[in-house]
């Protein structure tokens, strides 16, 4: 099975590439450093410059995050979360870490599939 | 099947009482008004003045957000995810409203079952 | 929130009412009696004479099977699992019980809400 | 992030190995043809020869059913789902499929990671 990967668009010719990887790309936003024991906030997002559409037939329905090869919490969202509108899609988890942390978000497309995040990492003390 | 629901705290007799009742309570944070197309921040935490324990027999495993009868998104979380201490779970969520809203908050302890929290009534302009 | 409960529709006087209550209704199929610690078939089915649409913006989205207030498992589809035409979506959960059981499961539809089964006691020896 | 994959275990030399890999592994199990348009289940069974924990620490939280990119339907268990002791987990999924799927399993243990079966050609006609 194909899982689709970030990619730096800013190295993409085509702009209708650009925005199809774009949209789909999941993005971990959270601090480079957090303490032990105490709650560490970590949006992820879907698409950073582009939009993706939010129709019946086409929709983010699920967003993992991962640290490493465990999955911390999985978003789960219905069709028209959004307003049906283009937007990019969010939600803030907040866990509580003990040791470095290797971060990675899951998205999926209901029509294009499973894209995964890059790796962010966190120095936990 | 019992669903338990909110009880204000301020009028329970016994501490081990408002303790079990408050730390088991969903609560939906968010402003009392919205703008119809933009996104709308909306806070899902687990307790107010008590802590529930995240353990791995004993922990929140799930919330839901619900408008009226409609379910928006549901947040899955691992047993460990608070750090194996006591804590206020949370998440936020980010949705798209187009009309006034009656937001209600579910969150289920893996122990002690499904909790509902209050209404809090949005109103979408 | 309103949690719908499954009606005997032999008692409801319209057939469109009858189709309604029907189609949304989940149901627990098994044994009525199972083994400790053996595995035993659980099976969630939705609707029983009539069928609930499998439209983009009509679908039974999940199932979940509970056992007094404990939640056992929980089945999410995608809209169009079911083909795209009226179907009664079903699963088959195997689950190991330890002593007796009182099963009871919802079914969510994304236009008309959650949806609660009669309970089916299960003796466990 | 590494998902693991299926590997024949008639080929693996040491037994603790062949215990590892086998009873992490999800397996899908179905007919080799299907009808378009009419009911089709899908077993997805997590180990073969070799059964997993069900500890509270240690248990299969979730399996997913893909054909080919997209996800068909994803199954959530608790902790205790098997009566805390060794088991193959397993789940009958029906869907109803219009033309030739390349099903594939994932299946998530809380503390080794996610694990792809191999991928199971479905003729429909």
């Amino acid at each position: 099975m194909k899982i689709n990967r970030y990619q730096d668009i800013s190295e993409i010719d085509r702009e209708a590439k650009k925005d199809y990887i774009d949209r789909h790309s999941a993005f971990v936003h959270c601090e480079a450093n957090a303490t032990a024991g105490e709650k560490f906030k970590v949006k992820v997002q879907v698409g950073d410059e582009y939009k993706h559409p939010d129709d019946a037939d086409h929709y983010i329905s699920y967003v993992q995050l991962w640290n490493g090869e465990k999955m911390l919490a999985q978003a789960t969202f219905i069709e028209g979360a959004m307003g049906n509108a283009p937007a990019n899609l969010e939600v803030d988890f907040y866990i509580v870490p003990s040791k470095n942390m290797k971060l990675i978000a899951h998205a999926y497309c209901t029509k294009h599939g499973l894209w995964q995040s890059n790796e962010v990492a966190v120095e936990v003390k």
